[in-house]
């Protein structure tokens, strides 16, 4: 048997940062950028808020004119009017006089603080302040959230849910983002076939193909739109054939299935022919996931999965999800969140080699245990009894029950 | 003023989970049922595998045959043909017969074991295995993944890729789902204009409605569908009649903007005459998000947020997904993923109120440091600075400084 040239799994993703970039320029609406990554660096061009504004219900008062008062020594002003919501100020404040402003509303020209209501005490049109402010209190100035001039997100940003609010605060409405990927799946292997096929329809020697609809679902998870090419049968000349074809309508293709030797030498050298350079990455030191494949077929990504299902999945969320990122903008995330857990168990592991071990998270008190799941890699009934994953670094020979533990959980 | 009766956020959820039920089942196609909750317990009907199969590439052996073999002392057996991926086996095993295997076919009958192919040599004919295999061994039996008579995925299951290949490998191409949540979106306040308003365009004492887009995007990442309803102006006659109507289209209803005094009476009038029992909570001990309003309306949750556009955003990934889960028969998850990080400097709180906090991330060293956001929660900016929050709990006075913190990411 050929030796395996095996890569770091770190090395991979830096190949697929270095190999691999975002896809062109598109106009985005708003309503569909969430998710996105900002192609283009915005500048609002109008203050936010575009006027000072009360951050409380109150009085918009000179606030010199309530220097000293306190409780019993009310600082007394004359009411001139209220400022509608939505509307610019009736007048200009004048000395002596305060306006009824709500929150949100716009301070008069010569106010510049606003005094509580709770700290007043009206009579008629008089108003008996019972404590003083300091000039800007209760109030956000004009450019103060965003100004005009100044960056209010740079390209590159993620869009979530705050920039979303950013961008309609400003009036922008389409939105310069990288475009989303489109992936294509192929599965590979003799023994598959056709999802669709019925219960009690299965053909000896026959399992359905289960990858590509988990597989969509996570590329659709992690933005990208899919293209489900079917299944190869085991034919050199089909392989290469049906994925030239897709590799024409998508950025990024994915091979899944194709457990045996044959199928796993029909995908490698197919990979090899679609484009050059071809195989980056021909093994990774990962368990599971070491016949795992990646290839740059002229600058797109086309990525081997192992053919087990626990391995395809566990290798997909790694390294598909990061070249999924990386053609749609997004900055490789420095920070992943994940759930602490005791270790119920000693987890062997071979040094030089990193490990991802299936476990399932249970209550205990204030905190969780995490157990791993045994079972083969074949087996999906093992994926969906965990949670999530647990890595063993490749520096460790293991992990002792009773450590604690980070948890990344399943999609 | 009038005193609120505030309640904790914990009774909130209790209450939510007490007074909202899922959604009525449908039937979803597997390639959309990603996200959605299994209403019904799935039991296979079938096997899966349902044959014998090889998890190497090897010789389909009677493991007795090979029995005392080892290095130098192989086991000597006739190979009587291959067994072809997707194939049936083409006889059944002899005695002193084998057959070659592929990762994943069929073992032959009268075969219990696989020889990988590493442990043989092969000449002509004649397979000399050094290495005894026990019955069993490279083995996947019939039904080991799933068996036709018991539970694969019980009802309440999340359909993540696990589950949605396991699915796939039934056969199962339509599942039994709860219904996707459709909410619908008020935004109140006459200081709103539509967020279409194109830069430069917009009216003095105004600001654009920057919550519904925000909002909306929160609303599909929890796996609703959205109607935006638009504005309502601050009149009772126009926030009853414009929310009846959407609440009857909807299966959510959220208000949100309103900061003045005058909208949030609204808000509240308006959700206590929409339905029975009315009004649930009428502030929560939480900052930012204390003028939270919750109301059941004949079996409708409505959600009334608070003003500011930092603490909608907060209080709405914390109720208002909550309630899209409920509805859509999510469990509420046990455990939360999170960044671990040390905390930059004191942030005191007062005890009996559950504090949010923005904070910053910042990578030092192989962890994180967590550095808080200020700035007045009307402001969007600090929001988007932010990465996420960290949880003051209500009976803690404040964390301090090189403590370590649990940082939940923003959507």
């Amino acid at each position: 048997m050929k030796l395996m040239r095996v890569t770091e799994p770190e090395t991979v993703l830096s190949l697929i940062e270095k190999h691999f970039h975002p896809l062109e320029v598109e106009a985005v609406p708003l309503e569909e950028a969430g998710g996105r990554t900002l192609a283009e660096t915005i500048t609002p061009g109008e203050d936010v808020p575009g006027f000072n504004r009360s951050t409380v219900d109150g009085y918009a008062v000179s606030a010199r004119e309530t220097f000293g008062a306190g409780e019993g020594f009310p600082a007394v002003l004359e009411c001139a009017g209220e400022v509608l919501m939505g509307h610019p100020p009736p007048a200009v404040l004048q000395p002596g006089q305060c306006f009824l402003v709500h929150t949100g509303a716009a301070l008069p020209e010569g106010a510049d603080a606003v005094v509580m209501v709770e700290d007043t005490e009206v009579s008629g049109s008089i108003v008996n302040c019972y404590r003083q402010v300091a000039p800007g209190e209760n109030v956000i100035h004009r450019g103060e959230d965003l100004r005009r001039d100044e960056p209010a997100l740079e390209k590159g940003r993620l869009l979530r849910a705050p920039e979303l609010g950013i961008l309609a605060s400003l009036g922008i409405t389409t939105v310069p983002a990288f475009r989303r990927p489109v992936a294509g799946l192929l599965s590979t292997g003799d023994e598959l076939v056709d999802y669709h096929t019925p219960p009690g329809k299965l053909p000896p020697g026959r399992i359905r193909d289960s990858n590509s609809v988990a597989l969509a679902y996570l590329c659709r998870q992690a933005g990208a739109r899919v293209v489900n090419g079917g299944i190869l049968g085991d034919s050199f000349a089909e392989f290469l054939e049906k994925s030239r074809a897709l590799l024409k309508q998508v950025d990024f293709l994915v091979f899944s299935g194709g457990s045996s030797v044959g199928s796993r030498d029909f995908t490698a050298r197919t990979m090899q022919e679609l484009g050059q350079p071809g195989l980056l990455v021909e093994g990774v030191s990962i368990q599971p996931g070491k016949p795992t494949l990646l290839a740059d077929c002229d600058g797109k990504p086309v990525l081997g999965l192992p053919g087990h299902p626990v391995s395809a999945l566990v290798i997909f969320s790694l390294f598909g999800r990061a070249i999924i990122d990386r053609l749609a903008g997004r900055k490789a995330h420095p920070f992943k969140p994940a759930v602490r857990a005791t270790l119920t168990r000693n987890l062997p592991s071979r040094s030089g080699r990193t490990d991802y071990v299936r476990v399932q998270l249970k209550p205990e008190g204030d905190s969780f245990t995490a157990s791993p799941v045994f079972g083969r890699s074949g087996m999906l009934r093992t994926l969906a009894e965990a949670d999530g994953i647990i890595v063993v670094p490749a520096g460790k020979e293991g992990l002792t029950a009773g450590e604690t533990v980070e948890v990344y959980l399943w999609q």
